[in-house]
């Protein structure tokens, strides 16, 4: 089976098999197939989609293209979550050390930020010291001491992913609903985890605009996860606002902090513990759902989360003290309000172009190997539903520049301001 | 608009502009688009097709991507003819010297045969001498003294279809009815003609082996055509057998002086006159078929037209002689009969078989650089529908080997002898 057979098969809507599949992967990850015949297939499978145990066999080729980590020596259930991204998405900082507590082992690969989405790295090195890139035996070393650690990733993890996601990127394959389910899925089996909750965002702000398509995508995630053998199960989540009050790496850190310490914004607690309740379930920790969320709430209440997030920073390295000293993080210069418009409820208030906003402040990338100014950012103040008066400040931006009236403009572009009070749904579904 | 921009619009079915496709042609002959970002937009063409602006656009881009021949300077209607390929045809040979013979002017482009079907270059090859690679001037001039020149293509027409097509063959986007189209009409358009004549094929032994999609691409073209302000018509013609009844290089040539002589097979007749019959209109020599007809039958009974295909040959350095003496040009050293394996009427004779049988003869090319056994060929003794006894020589084949039972066999396995005599019809629809 030569690759254009391969490709023939594919742009007839006929089904590949397994050994296809696995040739055409090992043939990608050794540079045999030349860039226009991979392109030419991801186009071909855009309009013509694979079946579930296509994309099975397309999912495990891809995992075993290059490292998987093995945790069989490490006791109890590993359990893993992984978010599409959002704006002030950082549910991650406070979810682990939350189960960590409980005594569940949560190892996590995370990624860098690009465009308008923070990444949970760049937002961790806001903390003096912290060391994100580890070898796999200390990784698994951290793990079987503090139950969790928040790192890059190590090795060679899923190279047939890195080859074809470039390919995508500039041939406009990326929004193919296939094709992001075994990106993600993956690399996320490469990790050697043993359950995984999926956090698929909805809404303006999110990759997936419509309910219907994120649905779609979690479904499938959920059922070649199964076929690997891995507990799984997808929450859909808003993502018209940034979840949280607040955007940019210090800011976000703060906010992780805070909420460790008892005091969350209503949102980031309840899609924190929509993910976190069955991860408890899952690790075997709790019968039902209720307990799992009480016990969960217990660890922000008697300060054991926020005891096992110190854990972490000391193992890799950061200085512990930032927990009750946030000026030990880089902190923006400036402090710029942006006032209201008008008078009435926050009507949109489009993550997007926050995350953009803060992007442009410094505190994002715009190519792979720009430099972050850790301590930019944006505070909301009123959210989607909140009531406002005219000339009262929405948001706070924390810039390097005194005057920022382009960045001003371009958020207040972005914010309505209207006559009801509404309020999205904040989880759409859950995939069970 | 970049690349990526008009990919993203092609994939998601919208029209592009003509600027648009203008800018993207242009980018493509100056090697500024990758060939994963061309194959990826042939892949999404293949999916969401192209209205006729497109194409029309596509098209005309893809004409001035190189020279395109000014036959202003040439008195009278300049009529061209194009076939999409098929095994014994030899069309153009005989038709450009009829339509000469008239004072029409039939300035020829052809190609070399790749594959199971010959070329019309090569076939003249087995003159003697004969020369195909002409300057554009001396091929003017020859339109204006002989009125009818077949040559090789001339200096650079539609270099961005030559990298199109190449990208086309390794990533199974080759049968695409837009993208045929284009090839196929650009090449045409920069020859400079004021008429063309198509003859789109269909059956077992086609391209295009449904008949729908045999209209559907004549359509498309001859609408394309007249956009550009060409006159134009095509005829839908069978390829499930070979057309006529000899098939290799010099063998072609042979049929093609029988036939200049008066003593043509039926079909080979049949779709010359279908082809030339419209030209002569076009070129404003007849107001009617049936003279027409007429005229051009008048040109074999009074030798004019053989006259012609001599002068044509003297006039590209050929030998004359070969007109009446065949044995000047090359032939193969041993006649193998095939014998009639049962007794009936002959129900399959597949073109494509027949063809693959003479390319592996020697008489075509598997590959560009191949060199050719002029002389190796098939004469068939029995077409479809034909009564035949067991044992009585379905056909000859020439080759340059005394041993070929894997020919033959291959040959018998694509011919079968039925109970009931069935011919198919010829012409299967004219688009005017």
């Amino acid at each position: 089976m030569t690759m254009l057979e391969t490709l023939m098969k594919k742009r007839n809507n006929e089904e590949l098999s397994q050994a296809e599949l696995e040739t055409m992967i090992k043939d990608i990850t050794a540079d045999q197939i030349p860039d226009y015949q991979i392109s030419a297939f991801l186009m071909a499978t855009y309009f013509t989609g694979m079946t579930l145990p296509e994309l099975t066999h397309l999912t495990l080729a891809m995992m075993h293209s290059g490292d998987v980590i093995d945790f069989s020596d490490v006791e109890g259930v590993k359990v893993d979550k992984h978010s599409t991204g959002g704006v002030g998405d950082k549910v991650s900082l406070p979810l682990a050390p939350m189960l960590a507590a409980l005594g569940i082992k949560v190892p996590m690969i995370s990624g860098r930020g690009l465009g308008h989405t923070g990444g949970t790295l760049d937002k961790l090195e806001a903390i003096p010291g912290y060391q994100v890139e580890i070898s796999e035996q200390d990784f698994k070393q951290q793990i079987k001491t503090v139950g969790t650690a928040i790192i890059g990733a190590t090795g060679n993890i899923a190279p047939a992913d890195k080859k074809i996601y470039a390919l995508r990127d500039v041939t406009a394959t990326v929004d193919s609903i296939p094709l992001i389910a075994a990106s993600i899925m993956s690399k996320k089996l490469a990790t050697g985890n043993d359950a995984l909750v999926l956090d698929v965002k909805t809404g303006a702000g999110a990759f997936m605009q419509e309910q219907a398509q994120a649905e779609a995508l979690a479904q499938i995630m959920v059922k070649i996860g199964r076929e690997a053998g891995m507990q799984m199960q997808a929450v859909i989540s808003d993502m018209n606002q940034p979840l949280g009050n607040k955007i940019g790496n210090t800011l976000e850190i703060e906010e992780t902090l805070d909420m460790l310490k008892g005091d969350a914004p209503a949102d980031l607690l309840e899609v924190t513990l929509a993910l976190a309740v069955p991860m408890v379930m899952m690790a075997h920790q709790a019968d039902d759902e209720a307990t799992a969320r009480e016990m969960l709430l217990g660890t922000l209440a008697d300060g054991s989360a926020l005891a096992k997030f110190g854990e972490m920073i000391t193992a890799q390295g950061g200085n512990v003290s930032v927990l009750n000293d946030y000026s030990l993080m880089p902190h923006a210069q400036y402090q710029v309000e942006v006032p209201a418009p008008a008078t009435g409820y926050v009507a949109r208030l489009d993550a997007n172009a926050i995350g953009i906003a803060s992007m442009r402040l410094g505190g994002g990338r715009t190519k792979k190997d720009d430099l972050l100014d850790y301590g930019v950012g944006i505070t909301l103040h009123k959210k989607l539903g909140d009531p406002v008066s005219v000339g009262e400040s929405l948001m706070t931006i924390a810039t390097e520049k005194k005057q920022i009236p382009d960045i001003i403009d371009y958020v207040l572009e972005h914010v309505e301001i209207g006559p009801e009070a509404t309020k999205p749904e904040l989880i759409h579904a859950v995939i069970k």
